[in-house]
């Protein structure tokens, strides 16, 4: 199988994760491949039978509240992860999934309360025959993929009893010799970074702190660029008052690209901290930022910042989509295409980091006009804001209303997927606006920092609903179609070469929609579903696989029980219907359709 | 619809409840029809199509731990109820199960602590237009079946906050104006009971104790017998030493029948306490006995105690199946059969408590040789104690070895089924046997009243299983075919006209077989079947419907998260590796078959 010989393959885990994704019976990474396509180029699942999908068996993980993310599989083996207290279980496809091992971690539940949006895990990452586990705690831990035993462990975050709001709820991703991991905590004033530790000892090889100095970024001053620029001596704490950028934010709790020829990998930071933007001057650098990083220094070839001084939550950490050729001003270009929270869709050139495209993927999104793309501008690549929606404007203790979109954004860390076959992007959405009310917050270590009070509800005079499914040219920066829904659709799509897209809605459902967006099949699993969908092949039949559990950002009414409407830092109210559809759950359900 | 007929019938409960249970669209009471059968006249899924089942949607608690029980299912609506802390939800049956209304009470969570075998609860009742739920606290409260609103509440248990150590776990059944609850509690001392209240206004109709003076257990000394003969005066004080009755347990977890025209309720009394022997001589009546009562009084017709003096904890609480026309030496007898916890399957005329047949239903049972049935022996209706597995005998603190069946019985709680159609009985049971070592307690209101350290392992020099499901003769006392199981099989039957069986197994398979056994079709739930297998038929189509949700007292190292092997009465070591095959969980799985 599959797994014996990559154990057998030993230090270079890189070069049997990349062989071991290309074959798409398996799903190796949380993210399907390095480029984050969410492709799979199985098709025994096609458009045309996808209508006789069946629930071929079911697993409960034993926890409650938000599942994210999705299951690994490798050769005959499926690993299934939850949230807190993160389970992990080895199941056997051979035998129905029973479960080969199952790893339990004891973790100190006062981690609970410094998760901002749920006790989320979004997936756990192999390389070099180990299963690697990021735990709430900010514990790294590595299994042996065979016996679940502990290889080795080590602490992410930088206090042992969570007391400065440090969590953990990102993928790993294992690249080359080195196993990736961000840090969540920009709600309590948590200073972001990214970690490589040693696949084989966990010893930490770099760390790339989301702002500071620039040795402490890994920035090169003349080398680094950005928009074109070296950055220059500085640029991160230039751009602060004082010491706020100590406190500042840029959490990394997103999802991580990686293209091999370059080397690089890419990922977002996460908002300024905090959310009140009075408090922090400046363009708060590098928030907000697209990060391209050396795979074995963690040196910054380049970076992005999306949204300087960020005014209403917009972390800038969702997934960057690695894709080939595609099509700019009649050049095909090798691009990052990335859908961020502040309701704009980038297409950049990922080895120089150039803007190519920066369109709004909602057409409700308000907050900007544009964002500028004359490269004489002083304005280059920085978006337009309305002052009518500006926080920082209106000040303190006056609540600005009608801002599209809600802080969760257009679009929060459930990821896209990218079909080569239509190069097409098939976009999970929110159609959420909010009202925000800054306030002033002083620091405290590990009690929340957040400084605003929010409320969300629909996009008004649209749909009515909370949510779209879109598909979108990265290349014109166009929507080509939109399928509402009545909730944001907080799942990660799936796109195969069977010409259909999956998805998963907040109330449970399991949707495939032909690629015009056409509806061919949904099932009502047990819970509402924030996973992403995942397919593999078994014994000759191709599977598709997805966790239902509400919960998230979007579901943080439900999954921890709050009902008063500005609770779960806004989003209890525009989500409270949400109760009339779902409860909570923990389950993956693995669907097939029988003569394949 | 029929909730709609009925709604407007008013106090008459049972006239409705009667016609909606002989519509097999419906699932009126949690054991289907009064007479416990558990057999549905659909036959839209039968022998032929049942191999083409497929998940048609699912649906998750939100809780976990044990799942016992069935949904109700009335008209468009169906009615979920989950383990502890209760929740109950309408769901709409024409809209992908849309939650119209959910109720979750607010209980002391120090309930769970004095629950011997799981939070578990088997189940909600419907009637006079009223949702009945028994909550884990003794609270049983009347719910508008449309709104879900408390229509009133009553707490059934002796004090508010459970130190006397009475819990509630079963589910109540509706009789013409009243509502009949039992009392949880026999390893904590409690006095068991059984009490009508009036569905209008929850008012005490009667209550009927398991043992203590003529008054309190409602005895005619004159007119209620025991194998054909009046009881006497103090019938059950008289078989106890001292004060002991007064924490003797018998308590009333398990299920209720009911003849409408006899118009006779019967159900069983569990184990007198403690579990240790030495501390009560005497026969401990009315433990451990079968009740025939009149529903309007609750006077008692006629009793019969299975297992006097019990040494071993085979409560009697099991179900009592009604049955008619069954042969016995060549008459048609309109019979009741009970498949007692002690391993021998009883059938009495139901309306005289006559003893018809009584006979192992497992082989493996060796505790008794026999049950006299020569109604001239001093010795009529007894047990024959093999010396050598009576823990009596052996005395305290020696530990009696190799006792078949284990406490939890040849069959606990798990519902069998009775077709009409073959005549036969489809029976869940426990293959399983203990080694039992009682020692001396003393009394401490709301502790643990137990006196015995137990060990179960599978029945030795058999399958290697825990489990069988048979089918049996009831006239002839005999098993037809067994069907070894891995684990004990503690879920409930359904028998249906489309000549098939359906259960569900520990590890988390529903099963169905035909008449003679034979496997046609499983599934892999969620997580481990311990709840009741359910048919309905909506818009011209029948469903299955089952919950998942590992736990109960075989489950409950898994559902309490214990692991010494004598932990959990003595059931964690048995089923140790059950944790190889589920985890914890909490859905409803509905099943169809899409052309029929
Ligand atoms: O700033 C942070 O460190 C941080 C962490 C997380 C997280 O780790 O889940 C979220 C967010 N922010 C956040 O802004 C956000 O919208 C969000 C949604 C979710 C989710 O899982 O649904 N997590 C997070
Ligand atoms: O004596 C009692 O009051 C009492 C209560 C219960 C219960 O309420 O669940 C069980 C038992 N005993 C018992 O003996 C037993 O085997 C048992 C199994 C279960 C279960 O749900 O799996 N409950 C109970």
């Amino acid at each position: 199988t599959a797994l014996s010989l990559s154990l057998a393959a030993g230090a270079v885990a890189n070069d049997d994760l990349q062989s071991m994704a290309s074959d798409a019976k398996n799903w190796v990474m949380p993210t399907g491949d390095y480029a984050n396509t969410r492709y799979s180029k199985l098709n025994k699942i096609n458009k045309d039978n996808v209508k006789n999908l069946q629930v071929a068996w079911t697993f409960s993980t034993g926890v409650l509240r938000g599942h994210e993310g999705g299951p690994l599989i490798i050769g005959d083996v499926m690993y299934v992860h939850a949230p807190f207290p993160n389970t992990v279980y080895a199941l056997d496809l051979n035998n129905d999934g029973k479960i080969l091992w199952k790893y339990e971690p004891k973790q100190d539940p006062n981690v609970i309360g410094i998760m901002c949006c749920d006790t989320v895990n979004r997936g756990v990452a192999y390389g070099d025959g180990k299963i690697f586990l990021y735990q709430a705690d900010t514990t790294l831990v590595a299994l042996d993929a065979k016996t679940g035993e502990v290889a080795w462990s080590v602490k992410n975050g930088s206090t042992v009893d969570g007391s400065t709001g440090e969590s953990g709820t990102s993928a790993p991703m294992v690249v080359k010799d080195k196993v990736i991991v961000g840090i969540s905590g920009g709600e309590f004033g948590v200073r972001g970074h990214l970690t490589a530790y040693n696949v084989s000892d966990g010893k930490q090889a770099w760390r790339a702190y989301s702002m500071g100095s620039d040795e402490e970024m890994l920035i090169d001053p003349e080398k680094t660029t950005h928009l074109g620029k070296p950055v220059g001596t500085d640029s991160s704490t230039k751009t602060w008052e004082g010491d706020q950028w100590k406190i500042g934010g840029g959490t990394t709790w997103g999802w991580y690209s990686y293209d091999p020829e370059l080397n690089l990998i890419y990922y977002g930071t996460g908002n300024p901290s905090t959310w009140n933007p009075s408090q922090r001057p400046g363009d708060n650098r590098w928030s907000m930022t697209i990060m391209a990083r050396d795979a074995d220094t963690g040196m910054a070839k380049w970076l992005y910042q999306m949204t300087p001084h960020d005014e209403w939550d917009y972390d800038g950490v969702n997934e960057m989509i690695l894709a080939d050729g595609i099509e700019i001003e009649g050049q095909p270009r090798d691009v990052l295409v990335h859908f961020d929270r502040n309701g704009f869709a980038y297409t950049l050139d990922r080895d120089t980091g150039e803007l190519l495209v920066a369109k709004k993927y909602d057409p409700a999104v308000n907050w900007a006009t544009e964002v500028v793309m004359d490269k004489n501008s002083d304005q280059y690549g920085r978006p337009q804001v309305v002052d009518k929606y500006s926080t920082d404007k209106n000040g303190e203790d006056v609540n600005t209303t009608g801002v599209c979109p809600a802080a969760l954004g257009t679009k929060d860390q459930q990821p896209a997927a990218y079909s080569p076959k239509t190069k097409l992007f098939y976009v999970p959405t929110n159609h959420v606006c909010m009202d925000y009310e800054p306030y002033r917050v002083s620091y405290t270590a590990g009690q929340l920092y957040v400084g605003a009070t929010l409320s969300m509800y629909p996009a008004p005079d649209s749909h009515g609903g909370m949510g779209n499914f879109i598909a979108w040219d990265a290349a014109k920066g166009e929507i080509v179609w939109s399928k509402p829904e009545q909730f944001s659709v907080w799942s990660g799509a799936l796109a195969t070469d069977g010409d259909i897209v999956f998805y998963g809605t907040l109330e449970g459902y399991l949707k495939a929609i032909d690629k015009d967006g056409n509806e061919l099949y949904k099932f009502k699993t047990p819970s509402g579903i924030i996973g992403n969908v995942t397919t593999y092949e078994h014994d000759g039949k191709q599977y598709v696989a997805v966790l239902s559990g509400v919960g998230g950002w979007a579901g943080i009414g439900l999954a921890a029980g709050l009902t008063k409407s500005t609770e779960g830092l806004g989003a209890v109210g525009g989500y409270a219907s949400l109760s009339d559809y779902t409860a909570l759950g923990g389950q993956l359900t693995v669907f097939t359709v029988p003569d394949q």
